[in-house]
């Protein structure tokens, strides 16, 4: 059974975003004075053919802790569904 | 009114993912034979300070459109929060 795993990565609290201070400031300059703050993160969807929900799951976290996300400075989030 | 849109940006169908290829196969050399594809895009947060939600909505739909993502070859999803 094929599941997706859509992961979203964010720098941790603390972390200095230069970023999306950049971003900010750019909307800034375009007239967009209501931006109060701007964060930016990392997108990934990762296809897995597996037997169950539950092992997608466990699979993509590890991979998470692994790879996909840096345990120092970033945390991650992430959701899984029957893949398409 | 604090509102936080969280914005994802990925690329369209088609459009060749050269990050997503390295972390596929990545993720096979670390053991992770399930993997059948990896697609990679952005994420943002913005905090916007508005009166209304469909105010925030409307402007952070713009905010794409102007400068988070590259209409020619990327797609943009977002939801709009009360803001922390």
């Amino acid at each position: 059974m094929k599941y997706c795993g859509k992961i979203i990565v964010v720098l941790k609290e603390g972390v200095f975003d230069p970023q999306g201070v950049t971003i900010c400031n750019a909307l800034h300059t375009l007239g967009y004075g209501e931006v109060v703050g701007v964060k930016t993160g990392k997108f990934f969807e990762v296809m897995v053919e597996v037997e169950s929900l539950e092992l997608a799951r466990k699979r993509i976290q590890e991979m998470c802790d692994q790879l996909l996300a840096n345990p120092v400075i970033e945390r991650y989030s992430f959701e899984v569904e029957v893949g398409k």
